[in-house]
C-alpha cells in the first residue's frame, strides 16, 4: 500500500541553484536536453538546455556523446569559468541518457538567430520553440499574464471563467465563427463582454484570462483568428479614466516585473523596457488632426482609425511626449458597439479609449451603459431586438453599478514589446485563414 | 492634455479596511449595492453588498431609502456592534443614489439559502449569482485556481497558451464538436494534451488553465458540455507517481490558502476542508475487486469504473484510510488514449492514474510515451494513421524526455469541495444539452 504525501523532491540542480553559487566544486548531478554539441579537438563542448536556460559541460574527448536532443543526466564537478554562459561550467564525468530522437532537427534550433521564413517556422513550431530566443517570447508573454493577475488580485478583482460556447456574438457582425451545438445553431464567444459585465453585478471587479474568437478575414501581420484576451471590468467608476489608471498601473507593475524576474529573456531578445510614468490621453478627432496635419495624411474615415493613422499617432506620441502609449479617447459612437456609453456632453461620441502601443491598436476600452432604460434605446436606435438579449439585459433591469473594463490582446502586447514583425511570432500555434496547424 | 499615472485611488472603504478597525467612530464612505432592507419600526436596517461580504447600515426612519439592488455611496459614522454581521455597522448619514434597478428582482437574491428549482436558477443565473453563499462557491473557485498556480509556479511550471481549434481532436472519439473554419472542417479542442506534451520540449514544466469542449450527449449531475481544465505536464520524472505527488501538493497548498484566505466563504457554505496528509494510491483491478467484495456488487465492466463503482471506491478509501481522495493507478490499457505508456512489467496496463475526490472522477493522469517508435507502434496497433499526426509526433522524432501530466476538472473539484448535488452549481454559466444561454 503507497500514499502520497505531496513531497517534491527536486532530482538535480536546476540553473538558479547554479547560478546561486552555493555548488562550486561540488559534484553535482543536472538533467536537460543536449541542446549542441562541439568537438574542439583536445575537449567536446556539450550544451545543455534547461528550462530556465543553458548549461556548459566540458566532457573528455573519450567520452561517447549522445546525439543532440538527447535528453540526459549528467553527473560531474561544478566549477566557476567566466567564459561559460552564466559563469558556470560542469566538467562532465558521466552522461546517463534518459532518451534519444529518432531523427536529427530538421533546422538547427540550437543556433542563436533562426532565421525562416514564416510558413517553415510555422509549420515546425513544436521543435522551432525549443530555439533559446524563440521561446523568451514565450516567458516574457508569461511574466505580463502574471503582472495582469498580480496587479488585479491586488485591486479586490476576482478571477473568472466565462463560457466560449455562446447563443449569440458580444461584438456584433459577421465576424464570428458558427457551430452545430446538438442540433441548435451556436456560436464561439468573440470577447466575454456580456459575462464579465454581468459578473461586476455580483463581484465588482472581475477578470479573466482567456481565448476569444473571431472569424476575420483578414491576413494580416496583426490578426489572429484565435487569440487570448486580457480582461477585466470594474463596477463603481468615476470615469472611465479609472480603467485606463487600472491598465496604466498593470503595464508599470508588468515592466518591473520583466526587469526583476525574466532578464535573461530580456537580454536574449534585445529588448529595453519602455519607460512609463504617464501615458498621454487624446481625444480622437484632436489626434486624428494632430497626425493628420504633422504627416500630411488626409483624413478619409472619420469614424475610425486606418492602420497607417494608427501608426502615425504612434509617431506622434513619441515625437511629443516621448511616449510609446497613446489613449485615444472619445470613438465616434457608429464605430462602438450598443453597450458603450455615449458622451452626455456629445452623444455622437464615446467614454470610451484604446491604447495604442508604438502605433498599434491593443486594448479597447470604455464605459458601459448600467442603466436599462438607456441601454434599451440604445439597442432600438441600432435596431436590434432587445428581446434576443433577454438574459443579458436582466442585469440592467435588475441594477447595475456604473461599470467599465478593457480587453486586451496578449499577443499584441507581447508583439510589439519584444519587437516582432508578425503577432504570429508572438503566439505559440496560431490561427489564421489558412493554419489550423499544429 | 491629460496623463495616467497608474494611481489606483481608492474611493470609500472595502470591507477588509472596516475589519481591521482603523475607522471607528469616524465618518466614512462606502459604496455598495442594496441587498436588503429591514424597516424596523424606529430604524432601517439597510445591508450593504461589497464585494467581499455585506455591511449593516443602520438609516434614521425618516431617510428616503432606495429600492434593493440600488447602487449606492453612504456617508456616515463606523461603529463596533457586536450583533451587526463583522462586528461593525455605519450610522448613515447620508445615502447617494448611483442608480436604479428598472425592476424589483425576480427571486429573493437577498436570502440567506436560496431554493430554486435547477432549470430556474440557471435561466436566471446572471441575478442569483448576487446571492452571498452563491457567489462564495466561485471565490472558493477563484482560491483554487490561484493555489494551482503558485503551487506550479513554485515549482518552475511555465504558464502557456494553446489553441481551442483544432484540426484534430486529442482524445479521439466521437465526443467533439466540429465547426467550419473558413470552408476547412475544425474541431474545439477536447484538451489541450498534445500542445501540452509539446511543450514539455521546450520548457520542460508547463500548466494551462483553460477551457475545454467535450461534446457528450450525457445529461448528468457531473457533465458539462464546457469545463475549465487545470492541466500541467512535466518532464523528467521518475515515474508517474512524481505526477500524483505534484497533484497531490497543490491540494494540499489549496486547502492551506482557503483555509487562510477564505475563511468566510467556506463558513458561509459550512465546508470542512478535507485533511491532506496522504492519499491512497491503489491500482485499477485491485482496488476494483475490494470494492466489489465489500459492497457486494459484482464487477460488471472490467476495463473501466462505473460512477457506482467509483462511488463505492470513494466509501472505501473513506472507510479504510479515513481518506476523501484516493489514486486509482494502473487504468486497462484498452481505455487510455493512444498516447498513455503501457506499463512495461504488462502491458495490459497503463502508467496511468485517476484520482477520485468523494467517489467521483476528478482528475485523469499518467505517463505519457516519449519514444518516437513506440508512439507509433502504438498508433499502428490501433489502426490509427500516423500520418495524420505529424505535428505532433515530430516531437518525439525529435525528442522528447521522459514526462507525464494530468487534467483536473474545475468544476467537479469544486463541486466537491463545496458539497454541491450538481456540477452546474459550480460553473456560472453552464453548457449542457439543453442550455446554451445565458
Amino acid at each position: 500500500m503507497e500514499f502520497t504525501t505531496g513531497s517534491i523532491q527536486q532530482k538535480g540542480l536546476e540553473l538558479a541553484d547554479i547560478t546561486a553559487g552555493a555548488y562550486v566544486n561540488q559534484t553535482v548531478t543536472v538533467h536537460g536536453a543536449v541542446h549542441i554539441v562541439r568537438d574542439m579537438g583536445g575537449v567536446t563542448f556539450l550544451t545543455l538546455r534547461k528550462r530556465d536556460g543553458v548549461l556548459q559541460c566540458v566532457c573528455a574527448p573519450e567520452t561517447q556523446l549522445p546525439p543532440e536532443e538527447s535528453t540526459v543526466v549528467i553527473t560531474g564537478v561544478l566549477r566557476e569559468e567566466g567564459r561559460a554562459p552564466g559563469g558556470y561550467e560542469l566538467a562532465a564525468e558521466r552522461v546517463e541518457v534518459l532518451s534519444s530522437p529518432a531523427e536529427a532537427m530538421p533546422v538547427p534550433v540550437s543556433k542563436w538567430k533562426l532565421k525562416l521564413n514564416l510558413d517553415t517556422e510555422l509549420a515546425l513550431r513544436p521543435v522551432v520553440l525549443r530555439n533559446l530566443q524563440k521561446r523568451s517570447v514565450f516567458k516574457i508573454q508569461e511574466g505580463l499574464v502574471r503582472a495582469f493577475r498580480d496587479t488585479l488580485e491586488q485591486a479586490g478583482f476576482t478571477e473568472i471563467h466565462t463560457p466560449k460556447i455562446v447563443h449569440a456574438g458580444a461584438e456584433g457582425g459577421s465576424n464570428i465563427f458558427r457551430l452545430d451545438y446538438f442540433g441548435k445553431k451556436a456560436f464561439l464567444g468573440q470577447s466575454p463582454q456580456t459575462y464579465k459585465q454581468t459578473m461586476v453585478g455580483v463581484f465588482e471587479r472581475v477578470y479573466e484570462v482567456a481565448p476569444v474568437f473571431r472569424a476575420e478575414k483578414h491576413s494580416t501581420t496583426r490578426h489572429l483568428n484565435e487569440y487570448t484576451s486580457l480582461d477585466f471590468e470594474m463596477g463603481y467608476i468615476g470615469s472611465f479614466y479609472d480603467v485606463m489608471e487600472m491598465e496604466t498601473s498593470f503595464l508599470q507593475n508588468a515592466f518591473a516585473l520583466l526587469e526583476r524576474e525574466y532578464a535573461a529573456d530580456l537580454k536574449r531578445l534585445s529588448v529595453t523596457l519602455p519607460k512609463l510614468e504617464r501615458i498621454p490621453c487624446v481625444r480622437f478627432d484632436e489626434i486624428k488632426r494632430l497626425a493628420s496635419e504633422r504627416y500630411n495624411r488626409p483624413i478619409r474615415d472619420p469614424y475610425d482609425l486606418e492602420p497607417e493613422e494608427e501608426s502615425n499617432i504612434g509617431r506622434y506620441a513619441k515625437e511629443e511626449w516621448d511616449s510609446d502609449f497613446v489613449f485615444v479617447t472619445h470613438y465616434p459612437s457608429k464605430k462602438r458597439p450598443f453597450y458603450a456609453m455615449d458622451d452626455p456632453e456629445d452623444s455622437k461620441y464615446t467614454l470610451s479609449f484604446d491604447l495604442l502601443y508604438k502605433g498599434m491598436e491593443v486594448t479597447t476600452g470604455g464605459q458601459r451603459i448600467h442603466d436599462y432604460h438607456q441601454q434599451v434605446a440604445k439597442m432600438l436606435s441600432r435596431e436590434m431586438h432587445p428581446e434576443e438579449f433577454e438574459s443579458y439585459l436582466m442585469i440592467h433591469k435588475h441594477g447595475m453599478p456604473p461599470h467599465g473594463g478593457l480587453g486586451l490582446g496578449l499577443e499584441r502586447l507581447t508583439m510589439k514589446l519584444c519587437g516582432l514583425d508578425n503577432v504570429r511570432y508572438a503566439c505559440l500555434f496560431p490561427r489564421d485563414l489558412s493554419r489550423l496547424e499544429p
